[in-house]
C-alpha cells in the first residue's frame, strides 16, 4: 500500500492523507498521513475510504508533499553501508552512529532547497523508516513489527558547518532542506534486507548507488537500538544512513550548485526531485 | 516574575500554569507554560489574572513540573565555559558545539531519574534558556530580545553511550533524564552574563560550581547562531552547556549510584532535587 499527504487541489490549499488504489489517489479524511497513522486502526479506516469511493484525485492536480509533516522525533544513522564503509578503511561498528534532525528540517518531495550561509552542500540518498506503532526497549523483531513502511530521503548536508565542531548537528538540521517522500510503502509490500538500489543523481549524472542489503543496521535493528534510549511513536522517522559518493569524498569535491537538480531514488519506493537555490 | 508548570491539586492531577505573585503561586488558566507562553500577550494574561486575584495554591500543595512540558526544540551546547576549557588545555572555540534533545528527554524538578542499561551516569548543571518569541536569522540584539527567561536544567549523560560513537546523542536523550525547572525566571529579571553561580550537588557534596560570566557563548550569542540554523519558537529550550567537575573528568571517575540525590542550582533562578534510581 503506497500513503501520502498531498494538496486538496489547486484551489484549495490545505492537505488531506492519500492512499493510491492501484488506479490512482484517493483522498482520505485525515489531514495528512502523521494523523492517519497516529489512529490505531488506521489500516481500517483506509479499507472503508477504498470500500466507499472516496474522492479520486485527478491526475494533473497531485501535489505530494512531505508525507509526515511533523515527526516528533527524527533520528538519523551515519556510518552504515558495509562496502563504503571497508572502502574507506574504516572497521565496521559495533553501534549505530545517532544524530537528530527536527521537523523544521524536513521539506516536500518537488520543493527548492533553498539554503543561505553554506558554500559546501552535499547530497546523502536515504532510506527512512517509518514508524507505526509505539515501541520502546524493543527486540529486533518487535522493532520490525513497529515499522509501518518506508520512504525517500536526501539528508542534504553543509558540511562546512557540519565540520565546525565535532557534533554534526548544525550541518544536518539547516530548515527546510531535508526533502521526503513522495510516499510510504508500507513495509508488508517491500523488504528493505532483499536489496533495494538507493541512488541520488545531480543534474541527471548518478552520484551515490548503494543497495540496502549493505546496511550494517538494517531499519529493524535501528529501531531496536533507538527504542532502547527513546521510544518511538507513530509518524516517527529513522533515517538509516548513506552509501558512498558524497562530494565530501571526492579528492576533488563538486558541491551543489545553484540551479543543481537533484533526484534521489530508491528502488520499489520512489524518488524525490529538487531544485537547489544557494543563496550568495 | 517567576512562571511555573503546577499541578492543579492533590486530587486534581490536571496542570496549569503558574504565576510567583511575591506571596505565593496563582493558577492561570492555560494548563502549562508551554501554552501560555506561546501566546503573544502572554504578559497581559499574566497581568490580568494577577489583577483579578486568580486562585492562589496552597504551599503544602504546590508540585512543580518541568515548566515547558513539550517544547518543539531542544538545543544544547558543550565546551562552553572559558575557565573548563582552558583548564582542559583546550582552545577557546570559534563557534558552539551543538546537539539536540527531545521532549520526551525532559522531567520534572524533584523526579526520580531513572535509568537502566548504563553504569555511566554523569551529571552536568546546565543553564537554559527559554525563547519567548518566533527569531529566525537574528543578530546578537534581537536574539537577546526573544530570549523569555531561564530556568535550570542537568543534563544527566550516560557516558557508555555517548562515547560508543562519535555523536553525543545516544548519551544524552534518554527519556525522563534531564530534569527542568522547578520555574522560569524572566529575562527583565536577570542578566546571566554579570555572573550567576551555576552548582550541582551529589549527596550533599558540591561537585560542579561554576559562573555564567565564563560563558564563551552568552545566552543572546547561542540563540542568535542557532537561529542562523533553523528558527526557534516560543517554549523552545537552548541549554548553555556545564562547567568542570563532572564524574567523566575525575581519575577515578565516581559516576551515579542507585539512590543518590542529586541537587542543581542556580543562582536567582532555582533549585531542581533529583534522585537517581539505576536499574541493573
Amino acid at each position: 500500500m503506497h500513503l501520502a499527504t498531498v494538496r486538496r487541489g489547486p484551489s484549495d490549499p490545505s492537505t488531506a492523507a492519500a492512499v493510491d488504489d492501484g488506479r490512482g489517489w484517493l483522498l482520505l479524511e485525515e489531514e495528512d498521513a502523521s494523523a492517519l497513522v497516529a489512529a490505531a486502526d488506521w489500516r481500517d479506516r483506509v479499507e472503508r475510504a477504498l470500500a466507499t469511493s472516496a474522492q479520486r484525485i485527478t491526475e494533473g492536480e497531485l501535489e505530494f508533499l512531505a508525507p509526515l509533516p511533523r515527526p516528533a522525533k527524527i533520528l538519523c544513522c551515519g556510518l552504515n553501508y558495509r562496502d563504503h564503509i571497508v572502502e574507506t578503511g574504516r572497521d565496521i561498528p559495533a553501534y549505530p552512529t545517532l544524530f537528530a534532525k527536527f521537523a523544521d528540517t524536513l521539506t516536500g518531495p518537488t520543493d527548492e532547497i533553498v539554503v543561505a550561509g553554506s558554500d559546501r552542500v552535499d547530497w546523502e540518498v536515504e532510506l527512512a523508516v517509518v514508524i507505526g506503532s509505539p515501541v520502546r526497549n524493543a527486540d529486533v523483531e518487535t522493532a520490525r513489527s513497529a515499522i509501518l513502511g518506508y520512504t525517500v530521503a536526501n539528508d542534504i548536508s553543509m558540511r562546512d558547518w557540519q565540520e565546525r565542531t565535532l557534533q554534526w548537528l548544525q550541518g544536518k538540521a539547516f530548515d527546510a532542506t531535508t526533502p521526503v517522500g513522495p510516499w510510504i510503502v508500507t513495509a508488508d509490500a517491500l523488504e528493505p534486507r532483499h536489496g533495494l538500489v538507493v541512488e541520488c543523481a545531480v543534474n541527471g549524472e548518478v552520484m551515490q548507488r548503494g543497495d540496502t542489503a549493505e546496511l550494517v543496521f538494517d531499519a529493524a535493528r535501528l529501531v531496536s537500538y533507538i527504542s532502547c534510549v527513546t521510544r518511538l511513536s507513530p509518524g516517527d522517522l529513522v533515517l538509516t544512513g548513506t552509501p558512498g559518493g558524497v562530494a565530501m569524498g571526492m579528492s576533488q569535491p563538486r558541491y551543489l550548485r545553484d540551479g543543481d537538480l537533484v533526484t534521489t531514488r530508491i528502488e520499489g519506493v520512489g524518488e524525490l526531485r529538487n531544485r537547489i537555490r544557494i543563496l550568495g
